[in-house]
């Protein structure tokens, strides 16, 4: 696994071509984080919140747990699948996935904003194919 | 990407050696399942309580979305992390994640249980290592 400093993420990111599949997951382990950011709930909703909307992502619900003596887990239910973050402020570790289905959702641009949001000094990015049957990818759904 | 059908299941898990590693992100793609399952909301929030707890997991919260025309997303927060399952009924495939960090979680045994309740006839399991630092993994969380 290929660890990145902060400032290769645009690099990284854009030399992928896996990017280019429409139904993704991306799994992003992220170190050396900012300790109060990881162990601050609002701040992480608020973050989870704009990193879906800078994806292009739709924000259907929101849904976050305060852990004992530290931590938190948020995930956001988007139209377009889901965003979660479980942090470990005690180690300055995050663990990110998001997983995307459908032809507009950037989830590069909310990979990026979470480890500039965080302080992250170090991250790894894998990018994997989902394999859904073709006509899963051209279907846009509509919220009830 | 390995496609096995659903009585191989047994034996795909107990010959993956990934299993044993302690945080760990297993995606599921689930083909030929039931069509009437994977649209009813209320079945699938159910399934995937039960799976959550046959997995020795605690579910601390569980949100659910009907999409329209058919499809449903439902995501269970765990002490341990999460699992999620987006449904396209129309052509009868469902994306699971299950991500666990911790050493008492069995996700296999959720991942049986969702192939076999969702009647998939169909199905790939990859199981990939999240990289946290070695402390987090030896960490229990206590729920506020």
């Amino acid at each position: 696994m290929e660890v990145y400093k902060n400032n290769q993420i645009l690099s990284s990111l854009n030399n992928d071509q896996e990017l280019s599949h429409q139904s993704k997951h991306i799994l992003l382990e992220l170190y050396k984080c900012d300790y109060e950011k990881l162990n601050d709930e609002s701040f992480l909703r608020c973050t989870l919140n704009r990193a879906a909307k800078l994806a292009n992502a739709t924000v259907l619900n929101l849904i976050s747990n305060k852990f004992e003596p530290q931590g938190v887990t948020a995930i956001a239910l988007l139209s377009e699948s889901h965003i979660s973050i479980h942090t470990w402020p005690e180690s300055n570790y995050s663990a990110v996935d998001i997983f995307t289905c459908g032809q507009n959702m950037m989830p590069e641009l909310a990979s990026q904003y979470l480890i500039e949001s965080l302080n992250s000094e170090e991250y790894s990015l894998r990018v994997i194919d989902r394999n859904p049957p073709a006509e899963v990818i051209k279907q846009m759904r509509t919220v009830v």
